[in-house]
């Protein structure tokens, strides 16, 4: 973490709720860690960070935020090791995405040591809420709202950068199944797909609500103009194992710049599995399941890590999909928990300790 | 208005804030009426809507609508007339559009009644603010906004559907210079651009950015996949005189279905003007304006009425527009207006009164 004089105001708990909360039976995003902070911009300046007991806020009704989601957010988590020390995995990277977000929705940029400063009190606050043991994370949200009033559609003046976190196990813990789009989709070309832009996800609740309705769990996005090339699934970057191949789309306005992804595609290199990102045609992968030549499917993303589908469906046919020894996607899933947990060497230096 | 046994809860302003505001200088949206109407939806059912002063509410960092963009949103006006009448102008049609939005967003319609008899009493309390004269008028913002706390992706268990009101004078008092996009689009095909959702609005606040850093107010959206057809402006539909005909495009799963624009349609038609809604290829519309057959281009919503365009550049070319004697835009907003101030016979039943 950058060395920074910023340091955020900070305003203790009286009482921690930590003794309140059952951390073997936790629902992803529900319950909140003890502080959360908040940095607002105003007359062109972000003020100076705060960090406060995590609780309601006050905004008015006129609040751009609710009329023109204006509004960008990240996903990060961070694990305790066997020595009690906290980790954050590739921070940067999420520190980096979350202003390439705020300038597609036109969002003034957060600097960096108001952002790492801010995050390591948090944290540091807050680490008894980051749990040990396997898929135990406190999970990550800084996000941005447009906080300026008034019910006129062009950018906020105003605009309040926040950071809470949740305590999180395992994101799915079952494998999934999904359905390839053919009728809605998620990004146009020259949207807002890239971007981790508020907008982008609920519009995706209803066809996901239709899809749920056929006893399907999430839905992989198609290209919007042709729905022949099959892109990301909404909350994760997806691959595809093709014999040894793994195949995934390359990133581009309409997909989402994975931290999740990138890394399994290093990964890949390190261990000599031929990674393909090239565009992924739906063709391509029916063909695959019916030949038997498509091993693996899997989602990656920090929410998730890595989940397994275990089938899916295409023009109204189901394909399920072969369990198959040492899956790449159990591979993967180890080797990014064995470093997220600092049990491994860290070759790529992706791990930052917290605090 | 429909008759309904549902009566909101009234907690009335102690003093109006009424004489502080000059409202011969309001800047659009800025300013809010005495009152606002809320109504939660709460386990599986929309609760009693309440009538309380304007004013911030509490709600928490973690509700969905600051995560994921679950929110949708109208716009209408009351028009008061010179016997102090006060009406609004085709209600039902932004009644109607707020939940076919709402079911796009997988969020739960809202029962007529109640939405009829929250409006009815809110603008009985605040008909003061109401004010007579060309122009003037009570500007209506009715939206949902999810309000369950948790960040994880998926629909809500929990809304707030509110109404909040605005004095508005006229929308843009001056003509404006438009671009056609070629890099930026607004809308996918299967996505939600024909709904009232709250980040499409947000996701054009940049590329409106770059267009107005050119000098350049506002951008007529294309079709995403090629960029050859003329779609909307994103707070108006548009309309192009080519000629005597009038053309604008069909509505599609990307473009709004406007009020505006449907009683412009028909009013053409009750005037003989040639009215041809195709598809609008920025081609002819280029092709045109070179031969001085374009003779109009202007914007039609509800904020807006009617607004015309002077100019607009395409390929790095600004084309001017001629001005022409009698245009089509003057004479369609006077008609509106004609009709939504009660100054006509209103052979459509398009206005009713408010209460």
């Amino acid at each position: 973490m950058n060395n920074t004089d910023i340091q955020p105001d900070i305003t203790e708990i009286k009482n921690s709720r930590i003794d309140q909360v059952d951390f073997s039976n936790l629902q992803f995003g529900k319950v909140n860690a003890d502080h959360m902070m908040y940095c607002d911009y105003i007359d062109g300046e972000w003020q100076t960070p705060k960090i406060v007991p995590y609780g309601p806020m006050e905004i008015e009704p006129s609040a751009k935020v609710f009329h023109y989601g204006q509004a960008v957010f990240e996903g990060m988590k961070a694990f305790k090791d066997e020595n009690d020390q906290v980790w954050l995995f590739r921070p940067e990277q999420n520190f980096e995405r979350i202003n390439k977000s705020s300038k597609r929705l036109a969002i003034p940029e957060f600097p960096e040591d108001y952002f790492f400063a801010s995050l390591k009190k948090l944290l540091e606050l807050d680490k008894d809420w980051v749990k040990k043991g396997e898929g135990n994370s406190l999970y990550i949200r800084p996000f941005v709202i447009a906080t300026e009033n008034g019910v006129s559609a062009s950018e906020s003046d105003r605009y309040r950068f926040m950071i809470i976190t949740c305590p999180a196990q395992a994101y799915y813990n079952k494998p999934i199944k999904v359905i390839f789009a053919q009728e809605y989709s998620r990004a146009a070309d020259g949207g807002v797909g890239y971007a981790k832009a508020a907008g982008n996800y609920g519009a995706q609740f209803y066809p996901t609500k239709l899809a749920k309705a056929k006893g399907l769990d999430q839905i992989i996005w198609t290209d919007a103009s042709s729905h022949e090339y099959l892109e990301e699934a909404g909350t994760m970057n997806i691959f595809f194992r093709v014999g040894d191949k793994l195949l995934t789309a390359p990133t581009n306005d309409r997909i989402l710049d994975g931290v999740t992804r990138k890394s399994i595609i290093q990964l890949a290199k390190d261990n000599d599995i031929e990674v393909v990102v090239e565009k992924v045609s739906v063709k391509e992968i029916v063909n695959a399941a019916k030949s038997g030549e498509l091993k693996e499917i899997f989602g990656a993303g920090t929410a998730a890590t890595v989940v397994r589908v275990e089938g899916f469906e295409y023009d109204d046919v189901y394909h399920d999909l072969p369990i198959v020894d040492e899956p790449y996607g159990t591979f993967f899933k180890k080797s990014l928990q064995d470093i997220q947990y600092n049990r491994v060497e860290d070759p790529h230096g992706w791990t930052v300790k917290a605090f």
